[in-house]
């Protein structure tokens, strides 16, 4: 077994038996069993004498579990030896921290709330015609320091219609919102939601249907002229998946694992031999959303701290997510008893053509020198309720690695009366609101480059013009880039006005060539920061949102920028406080953290279903090779692709 | 015959007897003879009548013509006239401008130099051994106010291998550079180019060969394990292709059309019977070098203006640049003696999966419903010596519409000594050095968002936050968008920080929905403008760097950003100039032009061909339909695509 694997359903089973046998007695709720991250000293030996074929021993394995004592809102922590099944560790973490959201606990809520007396009398005021039932959907509470330190549900509820359970209900939001005590399982209160331009509260009346807006293809007429596209791999892929979880793919290595709160973890990922990240995933998101109004001003969605991407994986089902030969993976995550709960299908493995790599005429021959872009990609999709992200890493074969996010599902809607317009959000049908929101996402990547032992540093690039002059630069034309090391940890901006990029270099190891420390350069896409106010809990609470890049000196036990518990949570145990150490972070075991986003303006081309937004974070090596490391891939040619001619003429006259 | 169809080789032909007649018994030497723009006013009311299947009679049909009085430097335009062959129009403009570059004349300048005495007498100093040659490679002069109004080229040298004319020479470049007199043919002088870094000039001694660097298949190991993947479209494309130019996909409708200047020109594109865009085309792009050193400092490519990306457009041979099911275009430009010159194949309409379109998974019922994003690529190539620009128009079925360039080929090198660095470019290859440069692009949209005779308008979003204030925003987490029109043409720029987007509107239609004006939002990737000093003939030229947006109103005539000529420009007759008219531009007839593109600060990875760098613009529809437009793709299916499953595992064993 390799200390990178994730925890088998055998383990998994033993680290609940282990964990009860703490709590005789007493009924536990499991919010996530999964390994521990191994000890990175311990680590980093074990992989660079793996390097040079020596073995040793491997750092111990734990199992992390965090679970609710049953009926006591208590949460506890709780570490198991997976060699000796002992507790190492156990504790109960201060009272202001929640567990994430479960959809064992989500579907409980959403059951009790239906049966509600007063939920039921809101209901009955609505007169519903019998075609139309009410649904009700359970989000996390979000904080506002108005006694919210209990762990509470906030419940949206919609119109669907009777006996179509796929009918679009966020096409038809109600105003009335019930507040839950998941511990005692009960109703606190009912809030209105104001419907109007500002706070103004209506009583709520009888139900005006402002009709459907399905995205199920039964309820469209769709269109008929799209041909088949195939794509298929005679000779199969060209990735392996070795011991369940190694990949190989044109020169590229690399172990995938798989836990219930980031989804996808890629360590060890080395190109050619030479390691490049030590381990990379997506660490955390923030969707905080627009509307000053209660009780919408408490939506911030951290959808992976307060619910988690394994969490809510999709079953990516063959042929549907993605197109020619595909690999999945199957991950292994616990229900809220413990009990191993097999995530099938919850990653897929494909290789893709994203048109040329690279291409050369010599002009003075005629010859033309052109190679496709192969890619492979590694990907899962979460669904959060109502939305959905489709999250990828995208590797090719010029050694550049993407974290591409896909945005898509439905947004999260709110009732607004006819002939009303409101700054923070967009009409996407009659009577229904989509707000603004931001998504900001952070990426965690933990660098390798060169080398395990080695320190790096984050440089950051800025080109600037020389001074205009008339020893040097008489013409004026003249500029230059220069970097510049962050010496301390930080939070760093982005100025696209001075070209800034930042490189994570290696200055142990000099390109042999040129010199210059072997790096890998990211490439983020522009993003507005968040724009709650800072004295705001939403800003307090989105700990990495105020910066495009942090780096922090590596330590255990800070994976997630937003801090270990989300739900509810209050800010000040995240990326801020980390970064406030102000370690030395030239040369050492630095983390770069990588926010990106986009701020939502809700098009109503984004209803019922948005297409995708996409996002790409991308990991670039810069002076790390000695040329480009795409120049051996073989040229397209058309007897290996066997593309076709068409003459596109279907017999459709010009009429317009 | 349509007006908006380019001319045919038999109106080139007649376009050249009737020029000809001017200039009785005169040598002619043809840059260019292309459809003359057809009067925009008669067309929009020619395209409403086809909307409304009426019949109007077309406007008169002209050519353009540009060329020179063989060996007199004299260039003329005139204009004729097809109907009659009779001339309309015909000036010589004055001598500060130049015609563009065109191979013919290339050639002759290579060859010539490569005769010259003075020339062989430097070459002969470097006491190449027998497999070594010389190779001449023409480039632009540029300008720096210095003797530079005759038009003239700065020739650059390199060392290539004997018998291999594949062999790259840019990876062995010499440090002399003969600048040359095209009329005259000869060579003005010899300059020596600084190999130091400083200015500091050295004698030309014999020469130090640092070894190949090729890219050509026969001189690398290539990879062996990438698997084949083929893309098949068992029923034919999507597309339909009707009188050569009239592209049907998806219920997205344009002429496609051709030139010498901008290569694709799209015109009178639809959705779903609704106008959206008049004319778009690659309106113009400057590549400024960042070395301050003579001849360097003049090094600033206008590819489109200077050269022509017709003119220089690959033969897209099938099955190496794209794959599956491909249809071609021809373009037809002119030759030197004004004869029409088919450039086979210079266009490719494909369509490409770009993965998924927009998913849903209703958690309650599990039930997922799945689109991939079909597109229709629409591309042409260009190769400008060493370099090479992927530039294709790119059509989604959610109305979207992206202008992607990818930039390719081998980087601009010159000689550096060893052990010597400089801070405005990297060395790539021993003793040589790629100069950092910016790729600064000029994209012009005419639109006709939702109708061809509405004014449209051009307004700036932003996110800015609600005042923190007890009344409508009490816990500081409101914010909101906003609108400004941008009343009066100018340049402006787009602030991340502030979430600016522009959107082009018809203020005429609102949407039935909620309101808003119909319209389309720009999204164009970040960009550091122009680094060269404002008083800098770079900057001065490059009349389009210094803004993301300009925004005009239509002027006919007024279709390339940084001037009709570009070749030795010397600014004052672009954008800015069109710009500083101050018109109004509020619903108005307007025409928006993008800039975007990259600072390039080179990789040792960019040699010897660079990986693909993409650049994308998209136009993407913003409350001009009612919902999501590709609500009706008809779900992903196994049945449909034929996608397999597959283990990965190829026996290959862990050791890393």
């Amino acid at each position: 077994m390799h200390p990178f694997d994730d925890l088998t359903p055998e383990e998994i089973h033993r680290a609940r038996i282990a964990v009860q046998s703490l709590h005789r007695g007493e009924e536990l709720v499991f919010k996530g069993i999964t390994l521990e991250e191994p000890d990175k000293n311990i680590m980093i030996k074990f992989l660079q004498d793996g390097l040079s074929g020596k073995i040793q021993d491997p750092p111990p394995r734990q199992a992390y579990c965090v679970y609710y004592i049953k009926a006591s809102d208590t949460l506890m922590t709780t570490w198991i030896d997976m060699k000796t099944n002992l507790v190492s560790k156990s504790e109960a973490p201060s009272n202001e921290f929640h567990g994430n959201v479960d959809f064992n606990e989500v579907d409980d809520v959403e059951k009790m709330v239906m049966q509600d007396p007063a939920v039921l009398e809101q209901i009955r005021r609505l007169k519903l015609p019998p075609h139309l039932t009410v649904i009700a959907e359970a989000w996390g509470f979000g904080s506002d320091g108005l006694a919210d330190r209990e762990r509470q549900y906030q419940v949206y509820m919609f119109v669907s219609e009777v006996g179509k359970p796929d009918s679009n209900h966020y096409a038809r939001p109600l105003s009335f919102s019930p507040v839950v005590d998941p511990v005692r399982m009960k109703v606190l209160r009912i809030e209105i939601i104001p419907t109007g331009a500002d706070w103004t509260l209506k009583p709520l009346g009888p139900y005006e249907d402002n009709g459907r807006n399905e995205y199920v293809p039964e309820a469209n007429d769709l269109r008929t002229d799209l041909k088949r596209l195939h794509v298929s791999q005679p000779d199969g892929p060209s990735f392996s998946i070795d011991d369940g979880n190694v990949v190989r793919w044109q020169k590229w290595y690399m172990r995938v694992s798989f836990n219930y709160r980031e989804g996808i973890v890629l360590r060890n990922i080395c190109y050619d031999g030479r390691p490049l990240f030590y381990r990379v995933s997506l660490s955390d998101m923030t969707v905080p959303y627009a509307d000053p109004r209660s009780p919408s001003h408490r939506k911030q969605a951290f959808d992976l701290g307060d619910v988690g991407a394994g969490l809510v994986a999709n079953n990516l089902k063959l042929g549907c997510d993605c197109l020619g030969s595909i690999a999945f993976l199957d991950g292994f995550i616990s229900d809220r008893r413990g009990n191993p709960l097999r995530k099938e299908n919850a990653i897929c493995i494909h290789e893709q053509d994203n048109g040329i790599g690279w291409k050369h005429t010599n002009y003075r021959t005629g010859r033309a020198c052109v190679v496709r872009n192969r890619e492979l990609v590694i990907q899962t999709i979460l669904t959060v309720s109502n939305y959905e992200y489709i999250l990828a890493f995208i590797f090719n074969q010029a050694g550049q690695m993407n974290n591409q996010v896909r945005a898509t599902g439905i947004l999260s809607t709110c009732a607004i009366d006819q002939e009303t317009q409101v700054e923070f959000g967009t009409i996407v049908h009659p009577g229904v609101l989509a707000t603004h929101h931001q998504h900001i996402l952070s990426l965690r990547i933990d660098p390798a480059i060169g080398s395990y032992s080695d320190g790096n540093s984050l440089a950051c690039q800025e080109s600037s013009p020389f001074p205009h002059e008339p020893t040097f630069n008489p013409h004026g034309n003249g500029y230059i880039s220069k970097t510049r090391i962050i010496e301390k940890s930080d939070g760093v901006d982005i100025d696209i006005n001075r070209g800034q990029t930042y490189l994570i270099q290696n200055p142990n190891i000099l390109n042999s060539i040129n010199g210059r420390p072997i790096s890998y350069k990211i490439h983020s896409p522009p993003m507005q920061k968040l724009l709650a106010s800072p004295d705001s809990f939403h800003y307090k609470r989105a700990e990495f949102a105020d910066h495009e890049i942090y780096i922090t000196k590596y330590q255990p036990d800070e994976l997630f920028s937003g801090g270990q518990f989300t739900n509810q949570s209050r800010g000040g145990h995240g990326i801020k406080k980390w970064a406030a150490r102000r370690d030395n972070v030239e040369n050492e075991d630095i983390v770069v953290w990588v926010q990106f986003g986009l701020n939502h303006i809700p098009r109503i081309e984004d209803f019922p279903v948005m297409p995708v937004e996409m996002m790409t974070v991308s990991l670039k090596p810069v002076n790390f090779f000695t040329r480009n490391p795409a120049i051996d891939v073989p040229p397209s040619t058309l007897a290996s692709n066997q593309s076709v001619q068409v003459n596109g003429c279907c017999g459709i006259t010009s009429s317009l």
